[in-house]
């Protein structure tokens, strides 16, 4: 399962800086990211005269430019993504995926603050599931980890723990006609061990770590 | 099966031009269409200075961008890719793709010529899988469709013709620890009928069109 933390804080906390400054760091230790940024303003990603732009403006749904070290596909999408839709556009890719917004999500978040541009902190424990505070500032009163801003080294042991933690479990994930289907342990365990079974009793497939069977 | 046309021609034929008039008419009929541009030169799709760009930079693996009706998403390859594996990147989203480029790629391909900037055809059925070509030059001693420059519907007729008899075609897909997994019919079918089997005894999936089942 890959984890998802969110970067969180009012404007001009330095929520970009402070994700520039930890990927360095946890790619060092061997982990790959994924960055999700939320731009509720929308945004154009091409220039206008651009081929890829041209054909997009066409009416292409989807618009996919390839290179060999780079790949970047642009989509329409009916409504604004929650972060655990977007997770699935990661696919096995990455060890740990870092938002930066999505306040209002579910998922576990990370408040940046400065004292020099704000007075109290904008998340709590139990309403916004904030899980640690980056801050120049000591909060003594709150019931989450405190980092000092400049302290990336320990603050990448935080989310390693996290990467390490979320790493363990296995999961079945099953989507029918797009929708993602609940599952009780019982089925999810039953439907798991059954493909596990069937797929590691082909040839080449014996150790099986991650399966995916698309049927359309 | 999602059906993939690779537009092919010398450069100044046209083909960008072409594929941005054929894909209303296809929008018109009802037909979502993707698009894939190969760029082998690299590509920076991205402003320096703005956040995507910088945390890119900063080394994350996947920088994905949402707004509410699109979504961005730029990673590192460590490979061209062929169409075949840009394919899975459109999951089920569009009924066909068209590519601009990629001469070289097994897949089916449309040429497309200008008398004004050009002498000769570049492909031939046999060798590179021409299926037509599209002309404002009459072509007698091809074996293949040659339409006018500017006959969109009657190219789109065409086109419409591939993705209907792709639609009928079902196929599981197995891929495991990254890896495609090549099947033998029976196995395929075996495979397929159990999976179905299993997820249709499930309330809410009595009658499955697209299932997809991943497990890490």
């Amino acid at each position: 399962m890959i984890p998802i933390v969110s970067i969180v804080g009012k404007s001009n906390s330095g929520k970009t800086t402070f994700i520039e400054k930890i990927i360095p760091v946890l790619n060092k230790r061997g982990y790959k990211v994924g960055v999700v940024k939320h731009d509720v303003h929308g945004f154009e990603i091409d220039h206008e005269g651009k081929d890829s732009y041209r054909l997009k403006r066409a009416g292409a749904k989807v618009v996919i430019i390839s290179s060999p070290n780079k790949i970047a596909i642009v989509k329409d999408v009916e409504h604004d993504h929650s972060l655990s839709e977007i997770k699935d556009l990661f696919e096995q890719e990455v060890d740990i995926i870092i938002s930066e917004g999505y306040k209002k999500d579910i998922q576990p978040k990370i408040e940046v603050f400065r004292k020099e541009v704000h007075h109290g902190l904008m998340c709590n424990k139990e309403d916004d599931n904030l899980i640690a505070v980056v801050s120049n500032k000591k909060f003594n009163n709150i019931d989450v980890p405190c980092f000092d801003l400049d302290d990336v080294e320990k603050i990448a042991n935080f989310l390693e723990e996290i990467i390490i933690k979320n790493k363990k479990e296995k999961e079945l994930k099953l989507i029918v006609d797009g929708k993602d289907i609940m599952l009780t342990t019982f089925v999810e365990k039953f439907l798991r061990n059954s493909v596990i079974g069937m797929v590691s009793s082909l040839k080449g497939c014996e150790d099986p770590k991650d399966i995916k069977i698309i049927i359309n």
